[in-house]
């Protein structure tokens, strides 16, 4: 049959099937995405409009009291951005940097070559700050120098590098920032809720995570919040903005933060609604400390139990290791791929490997216990898998 | 108790509640977001990883081919971006056109308008073809003159543009630009199934929509596929990419178009296997005509009852009306404003008002009727609803 142009359909329908067969749940133990618990993939629906004032300004204002308390901050400018969590460093980037600004980048693993990479695409003038290895952090002392020497307008630190599984400590680097009047961008992505960041009361201008890690939500939403000083920035730009997605006052506006509602546009209402149930949820319990500590004692209790397996965690100090993700060196006679394979066919349980060549895919293993994943069960579950599947493959 | 930097949380627990109470469902009747089928929601758990090999290689296999039925098109590069149509825009004009390429832009509402903001952000030299009035399109000759003026190196043309209800004649159009060697992106947001856009038959180089219209899928995700041509362009560019996050080549590998996978961020997973179950679903209709044909049967079954109630669309030329959205003018004794928050409140019903000025709130209605929402009971509904609001409320 010809369509109304007078043109005939020539690409058939394809064979397609419903995902149910071969897209079964899985133990997801990898840096994110996690599992969703049912409760928060239930939230989604109904869908609702922006365009119902009341249930979808309800929505929006319960959610911001939501991040502004899991960043502990008072910032008005608290909200989600509809992308991945490199949306909202690029949002960060390209609303804060006008063209030959200089931006100090501090790299510990592949978050921070992101960053550099994402300041040279806006212009700005990148100056790194580079950890001694893989698996180090960075010191104080060299963030105060670069920070008197190169006085860039905006520094990126990553809090949690899930790549090297990192933890970078952030306290001073507040107020060391305000010294030389630069911006504080901090890259909370991995390490939310296994590592505490009151946004306010370290001095964090910029403050940013994704939806898919410890709020165990599904990912295309980036919570993110700016202090007064970042907006202030922000609003007295030089240059026009060179990005329309992520312009911050207008995604500002779309929140209603400003009071007024703007139609930036439309934004990922399903999963706003669940990152809404995420937070209820973490409301629900005690104390955010809680959350903390719990998630704490399960990775150490991981990480100890590695240990007795014989394996090397990469991160060699203990204070520098991220809790909610566990980088283990491959031993050398194993194939860290085929292990992650073989966890994932024979006990559906999935880890991940290297990302981006930090270091090489099979040398290894990053193991996330994110959120509601931080269990002992889960633990205990892993364990038995990687024991099974070393055995046979290895003289571990 | 303080944490364990030594800090006490100074932010209270938020008193968030669960969601079902307030925000139940409603018959979303405007230009998307739409009711999601329990169905599409559903496949959305469980919540798969981009790390798991079969499963995730299979959904994003699948999902072109079904994104590749419904454009009609053998591009090798269709996917969907993490992000609203709006970034699916922002995508097609941050990679095409370099610093003072000239970009010819159809303006018949507000998002050719959009188009020109983002145009002039990517420092293109923006030129723009304007409808008569709001409510009218742009005529073919006016196209081949401006083309032939200004030679651009890519032209936006909204398809249908939901602001005004109108449906922009695309015939034509591909050859034309071929003729002067420029590049077809075609917004087909809201006109998606509503009216053929068979991309490879028309010559269009870039075709995007977004997830919460015709494909009656959560809101976050825009489909979009390029030709071979406006590839080509994209890596034959003299100046770097100014934006990281939406890099079309990365994203493409992200999708495995090149055969290779790469990471670039992660994508909105959920979604996609709801894009996914709603291509499973288009693809058990007869045809896509069929579909279409039903969309066309429903709107103007609507159109003839509005008008039989003395409302005046505001397209004058039935050929011109972009069947998934109808644009009705308020008359001048009615709130229009209030007859809509009437319609949700007491109706459960909701249509929408004017955006962006065009024309201003109040003064127009916009009622979708967008995929699996175009159906007669659906009509019917809002009919029986409109006329209890308006009856009381002014002499009509």
């Amino acid at each position: 049959m010809a369509n109304q142009t007078g043109r005939r359909i020539v690409i058939e329908p394809p064979p397609l099937r419903p995902l149910k067969g071969y897209a079964s749940g899985k133990l997801l133990l990898g840096p994110g995405p996690t599992n969703v618990a049912q409760r928060v993939a239930d939230a989604s629906q109904p869908m609702i409009s922006h365009g119902d004032p009341s249930s979808f300004k309800l929505l929006l204002k319960e959610t911001k009291l939501g991040l502004r308390y899991v960043f502990q901050t008072r910032n008005e400018f608290t909200f989600a951005i509809t992308s991945s969590g490199t949306g909202a460093m690029e949002a960060t980037v390209a609303n804060i940097l006008e063209d030959g600004d200089v931006f100090l980048v501090a790299v510990h693993g592949l978050w921070g070559q992101r960053a550099v990479d994402m300041g040279k695409a806006h212009g700005a003038k990148v100056v790194q700050l580079h950890a001694p290895t893989f698996g180090a952090v960075i010191d104080g002392k060299q963030f105060e120098e670069a920070l008197a020497r190169h006085r860039p307008k905006l520094m990126y630190v990553c809090h949690g590098d899930s790549t090297t599984g990192t933890l970078q400590p952030l306290e001073g680097l507040g107020a060391m920032c305000r010294k030389y009047n630069c911006l504080l961008m901090v890259d909370a992505i991995a390490s939310l809720l296994s590592a505490p960041v009151p946004m306010d009361d370290l001095g964090i201008d910029v403050l940013l995570t994704a939806s898919q890690k410890a709020l165990n939500v599904q990912p295309g939403l980036a919570p993110i919040s700016f202090s007064d000083g970042a907006i202030q920035v922000i609003q007295q730009r030089k240059s026009p903005l060179k990005t329309y997605y992520f312009d911050i006052m207008k995604i500002a506006d779309n929140w209603q933060c400003n009071g007024k509602a703007y139609f930036h546009h439309t934004q990922a209402i399903s999963l706003i609604k669940a990152l809404h149930e995420s937070l209820v949820m973490i409301t629900e319990a005690s104390s955010l400390e809680a959350i903390i500590s719990h998630q704490n004692e399960v990775s150490h209790y991981l990480q100890s139990k590695l240990e007795q397996l014989g394996l090397v965690l990469l991160v060699k100090k203990a204070q520098h290791r991220l809790p909610s993700v566990i980088v283990v060196q491959v031993p050398e006679a194993i194939d860290g791929h085929k292990v992650q394979l073989k966890l994932l066919a024979d006990h559906g349980i999935e880890i991940a490997g290297g990302l981006g060549g930090l270091p090489p895919k099979g040398q290894i293993w990053r193991i996330g216990l994110m959120g509601a994943s931080a269990t002992r069960a889960n633990c205990d579950a892993l364990l038995a898998a990687l024991k099974s599947v070393l055995v046979p493959t290895s003289k571990l």
